[in-house]
């Protein structure tokens, strides 16, 4: 089966996100974007999430590094949702590295010139559901 | 915090597909909707949609009961993902009745005219993940 276009672009997107290249990071997301921050913490558009990128990187101290697993991806039509097991390795307190792993819930929308944009950012999926 | 309108309209979705009334259940659902009918098994388009109701309503005896308990919508302009916790309950092969509990992700749309309509169903959420 040939890799979908997606997988592509969210690999991408996340070297972009490793190398701190926010403009690149940018130019994935939709002008209306929805970006998941944390259960509770949410911002639309690109100035916030651009802002957003830049203050997980150091909060991370630029130790962020991003794959994404497994990968399964529902289209229709032009939309599209991935699911994705996204890894997180970043340095933790010690300095030693810790890994989480997250069951990601993306929607993306290939716009009129054909190329995949970002609507929904959640990389919580479902466990958004815990809170309250 | 007001209600939000897909509560009200997968609430509607869900009495339709109780009350067996699959032209009300076809009116939420896209004419390119999609479908997981179970891990590893989609369907597209409003005909094979509505087949998998009636399929689905034969598999389990017509004892079919659904609701969705905790709700999370995230929306992007036109375009919103739903993670839903969706009870079902059904008559087991003993007579008595079981409950699943899955947590789901819905992918809607509001058409021109306003209306929100299902373009991706998948009642599987991030266990789609599990397979393969």
């Amino acid at each position: 089966m040939p890799t979908h276009e997606l997988t592509r672009v969210i690999a991408a997107a996340d070297q972009a996100i490793m190398a701190e290249d926010f403009d690149a990071v940018m130019d994935v997301y939709d002008d209306h974007a929805t970006l998941v921050i944390r259960p509770g913490l949410t911002v639309v558009g690109k100035g916030p999430i651009r802002k957003a990128f830049v203050a997980i990187a150091e909060h991370f101290d630029h130790s962020l590094k991003i794959t994404q697993d497994k990968m399964t991806i529902l289209e229709s039509g032009d939309t599209a949702l991935v699911l994705a097991e996204a890894v997180l390795q970043v340095r933790g307190a010690t300095g030693a590295p810790q890994s989480l792993v997250r069951r990601a819930t993306y929607v993306f929308r290939k716009n009129a010139a054909g190329k995949w944009l970002c609507l929904i950012d959640n990389s919580y999926g479902t466990d958004l559901l815990n809170e309250g």
